[in-house]
């Protein structure tokens, strides 16, 4: 629909003379929604006075029954207001203030058997939530979406952070463009190191989609809470700057079965003239459901190491032999002949152990622990894996002895290969096996095409799926790390064993492709790490990756130093020593700021950022004493950040360890250049970190003992 | 292709100089195979020396790879023959004779990385089967079919008994026309009354086909084995009498997805001038694998009753409650209101099985016994059952515990409401739940559409799934029973607890709509019972239907006796008794036959038989002493059928009892007359049999006691 001067000011009108608003508690943001003269519902958002959604459709259509578009009037209308804190069981803070005003419009839509629509806005001083509710009534029971009609009218062709949007991937490289030159086609067909994708059109972005105005207003565009439907992607429309809600539909192209009473996911709307705030809005746990587990004792974050990285290298094959060609319920496995490079074996396994043990880290992953890895890729395999068999060089029972000795824990590796019928099919067997071998984490993949055939990851079948997996999982006591799933959307507020995810590029992908730009670090925590923490697998000291054969040019794109901020930058309560032990014990000074860092916090502070440039953030640990960490990372341009430590408690002097980019340090030149010094600092501190391009700094502070208040420089 | 006269004299030329054959072991049959110069396969048969299937061609299209189609060679060729004798676990039979000729093809195909394929022929006295194994091989491990081009090319129009070609249902009514004729579009929308169905298209049937020549030929197109591969329709050429295999797709249109070393299913051609060599052929038991079970101890026959027909006819509910809307999750099942008209009720469950022990029958079957049936139809609803939670009127101890006392068997019901994705979440609770509670037997149902979404019955991910079904149940020592299953292929053979399928238009369709004509069962024993038994459900005696309701105008369309010769006509080692017991009570006389029939047979006599018309059977009950049953029935036509009882043992005196039509007996005008008589007979005696308009007739044949001896008089 065009929005001509004319219809724009129409709409105003209609707005203005019939509307309803709710301001956010501040006042900084204001909403109003208002119906057309054709009872079409429209909702507009302001930014300090200033329009930054400008009237914007709401609606849906339903298949073989009447739409929900318009006809509406409003017959009811609630309002509401909130302020409370709440404590996550874990998180970036302790605690969570959640402090909304609300408006709640129930429309009835005239019809020969009238229906009943609830929209329901909820209203943050950093963004608004709003979803659409379907109560139990007579004439709407069982319905078939097929599609969503939610509108967001930017007002000007603003910068843009996105993704193609992707019904089975997000692991895509950043583009920043302004909203005219999105083309999600091209860069989604170029990027042939993902395998499974299939970006949806040329206009079609994935949420969270971050925005900058050229006033140096961010928004972003996001959900919450995506239980029982189809993930949201946003397709812009070609002749104003309105993106459209984009839902993943399923094998035969419906969007979501619904049965009333039930309701969307929330919409969210964040806007902020800070970055900062962005990255540390609290608002999509907010609008999740309270935590939904009696007992969250057995929840823990963790750090670990695992057999993982060297199979990326290509120093290891997950696979024991090389056929191609295996079936579970007939090979032999005793009978293959052993490439002599399967990396899962009791040997190594334990070398794991003895190392996490030694450098006090939790857990230890194993993957390619279970046969199946011959022909598991690219085959659309159904019986692919069976979750319970080991390869003949893995010894269960040896390696959960050992483990138990040395006081670690494993991790569970699922690869389900997508293959989620079988998943499903084995998973009650498989959580037990685990459970009887003492795993109590579990990591699952969902590499490749799903079965269901003509299902995507991103469909409400999947999202079910996950959930499936994540409510089994809190009966058995398991904590759930997902990767190739859903970008989550706060749902781990109600599911606290769902205890990350990946669902975005991680660093695996600079093992064996054009990895990850300098800058994608700096994008992740305005975009995917909105809806909850991400599995980034960080802590790589190796790399340029021809260390491990001569002809692999592939490295990581950063220095070390900025490997070791990423544990603070990115949050996460699951957090991996990505790189192998050698490695590490190559440069164990530098370690020992992994070894050092919490993965839970008290208070987190995002200091400083610049989406796509440079952030800095200092975190408190949680459950030790005034033990504090900083990360600062930037792109591909050197940087000198001023970081200074007024959070720290004024009478108390502090040590700090700071871990920096050497002068000569450059991510692609001399990545792995660095140097550590050590100060004692207090609150009147203001640290200047020089990063290299591609670089970063970490630093740890904790009060100085009294040796080290003798011994050491002040900054 | 034109079947030209001159591309069929040529065909002929170079099956004649370069072809191979083998004749049956009688020689009656014969089958050339032959590869034309472009190298494509063709194969022909011959029964008595004349054509019955011209020169067809075999192939397969595959995708993204070289299609199976032409450039062949043969590379090696291979004879075998074998004659053996075995024995099944419970069938018509004791013994079965396994006899056959085989040639066996090595093909090579000429290309770059040349692959392999090899063709099996083996031929009966009675029929032909053939299959495409896939060796492991270099070039060809994974592969997916886009299509296979299996053709029969008959000589004529015959006259075709049909039904419409659907990969979601089997329950048509039969169409008797000449190949020419055929219309499935039309046949299929037609058929109001099967709620998901799908006709393929105008000129496609389903198997099994029967076939009849005007030189009085019956041929039947079938398939044996149906393992890990879709079901086969055949679509008739527009031009001329050549059938092509048209299998079932999946959610995305593939046809099956390979790996090898495999094999397709063994496409069956049936050839005889006697009606009777067709029903009572073996070779699609022939060519299955024997049983694969170890133990088969467990594995018995029955007779059972059941909840299931009063709610067919409307006297009872599945359904505890009128709510149109409930939860599995949520709905407090002890609030509902009752509608006072729940089926599976404690106490009408004791009733059923009182009678059970009262009459000697082995089982009872109980229908709504679980929560969801307030909303399970027609919604494509995904959590629709969950198989362990009874309604608050049906007490799961209580019920076993009295069956126990009386001695009687209970069948579970687990309607999937073909969300099957639901019941392989559940199965393995709902297994090990039946046998806690006692339940050895289950009867399964895939009414509505399939779930995963976008796959049929018939494609090969539930062809997978329905024999999933059947591995888990004989590992827990469970008997199945599968309804709107795809039709069998005599699978049961290996896995002999998958006792009984529907797959076919069965007695209910009388309860609710315009029913089964009477010719109906004179054509199931040549068509869908070739591949296995049906669950029929015979039986009915109350045969108006405007008994429980003045304006319930249905009836079933058969007379009394009749329905109780199809415990002859109609094999099944699961028999029900259908019938309230109530209706049993009225005519405890004619309710005899039931009571006495057996359902394991040491040998049976398909005596006489046009299909369409009439058939008449004897039996030879095993374990028992000397015990024959005779079944003979008609279609609409009256008829007079001569059964000479030369089968049994001549120095005997039997007493027959026999349950005839009344004089004015006809299936609508006066369904329920029947009269009973008893005589004298011994292997001399020809019975002379007076069938109704859409009658029957059931004898049953002991040896005569002393009394019976002088007290009845011969016949």
């Amino acid at each position: 629909m065009r929005r001509t001067l004319a219809f724009g000011a129409f709409l105003l009108f209609v707005q203005l003379t019939f509307g309803q608003s709710i301001s956010s508690p501040s006042g900084r943001l204001s909403l109003t929604f208002f119906l057309s003269p054709q009872g079409i519902p429209y909702y507009t958002l302001r930014f300090k006075g200033k329009e930054v959604i400008l009237p914007s459709r709401l609606g849906l259509e339903l298949k073989d029954q009447p739409s929900f578009l318009e006809n509406f009037t409003v017959i009811r209308t609630d309002t509401a207001s909130a302020d409370e804190t709440w404590e996550p069981v874990w998180g970036e803070v302790r605690k969570i203030r959640n402090s909304y005003r609300e408006l709640r419009l129930t429309l009835q839509q005239r019809l020969e058997q009238p229906r009943t629509l609830v929209l329901t806005f909820r209203l943050y001083d950093d963004g608004l939530g709003f979803r659409y509710e379907f109560p139990q009534q007579p004439h709407l029971t069982y319905f078939i979406l097929s599609d969503e009609r939610t509108e967001f009218a930017l007002t000007a062709n603003h910068t843009a952070f996105w993704i193609p949007g992707d019904f089975d991937t997000n692991e895509y490289v950043y583009n920043k463009t302004p909203l005219s030159d999105i083309d999600a086609l091209s860069a989604g067909k170029s990027a042939g190191e993902i395998f499974t994708r299939n970006p949806i059109g040329k206009r079609a972005v994935q949420t969270p989609l971050l925005m900058k105005t050229t006033e140096g207003l961010f928004l972003v565009l996001f959900e919450a809470a995506l239980v029982d439907y189809p993930a949201m992607c946003l397709t812009l429309s070609e002749r104003e700057y309105t993106f459209t809600s984009t839902l993943a539909p399923d094998a035969v192209g419906n969007k979501a079965y619904l049965q009333t009473p039930t309701r969307t996911p929330w919409r969210v709307i964040l806007v902020s003239d800070r970055a900062i705030e962005i990255a540390s809005s609290k608002t999509i746990l907010n609008l999740n459901e309270p935590c939904r587990l009696n007992d969250v004792s057995w929840i823990k974050p963790q750090k670990y190491v695992g057999i993982w990285w060297e199979m990326h290298v290509g120093r290891a094959s997950w696979s024991y032999a090389d056929t191609n060609s295996v079936r579970l319920t007939d090979t032999d496995w005793r009978q293959l002949k052993p490439n002599g490079r399967h990396g899962a074996t009791t040997e190594r396994t334990k070398q794991y152990i003895d190392f996490a043990a030694r450098h006090g880290f939790d857990a230890v992953l194993i993957e390619g622990w279970n046969v199946g890895w011959e022909d598991w890729f690219g085959k659309w395999k159904e019986e692919v894996f069976d979750f319970v068999t080991p390869y003949p060089d893995f010894d269960l029972d040896a390696v959960q002895k050992y483990a138990a000795k040395k006081g670690i824990e494993l991790i569970m590796h699922h690869e389900t290969a997508s293959a989620v019928t079988n998943y499903e099919r084995r998973i009650d067997e498989a959580f037990r096996f685990m459970k009887r071998y003492g795993y109590k984490t579990v990591k699952t993949g969902y590499v490749g095409r799903i079965i269901p055939r003509g299902e995507w990851h991103d469909g409400q079948w999947m999202i079910n799926h996950y959930l499936r997996v994540v409510e089994k999982a809190a009966q058995h006591r398991i904590l759930v790390n997902s990767h190739e799933s859903v970008r989550p959307t706060g749902l781990h507020r109600t599911y606290p064993n769902w205890i990350a995810a990946e669902a975005a590029r991680g660093n695996e992908f600079n093992a064996w492709s054009r990895g990850n730009p300098p800058e994608h670090e700096t994008i992740l925590p305005f975009t995917r790490l909105l809806g909850g923490p991400m599995d980034y697998t960080p802590g790589i000291f190796q790399i340029k990756l021809d260390y491990y054969h001569p002809e692999k040019k592939e490295q990581v794109h950063t220095t070390l130093a900025k490997q070791l901020a990423l544990y603070v930058t990115l949050y996460s309560p699951l957090q991996m020593a990505a790189d192998l032990p050698e490695n590490y014990e190559r440069f164990l000074d530098a370690f020992q700021f992994i070894k050092d860092v919490a993965v839970d916090w008290e208070d987190s502070r995002y200091l400083e950022a610049e989406p796509g440039d440079y952030l800095t953030v200092a975190r408190k640990a949680k459950g030790r004493n005034e033990e504090w960490f900083i990360g600062a990372i930037t792109d591909e341009n050197a940087r000198l950040i001023t970081v200074r430590l007024d959070f720290l408690q004024p009478e108390r002097t502090y040590t700090a360890t700071l871990y920096l980019d050497a002068p000569d340090a450059h991510w692609e030149k001399n990545p792995m250049a660095y140097r550590i010094e050590q100060y004692l600092v207090n609150y009147q501190t203001a640290l200047k970190l020089s990063l290299a391009p591609g670089g970063g700094a970490a630093v740890s502070i904790r009060p100085a003992t009294a040796i080290e208040e003798k011994r050491l420089r002040t900054y």
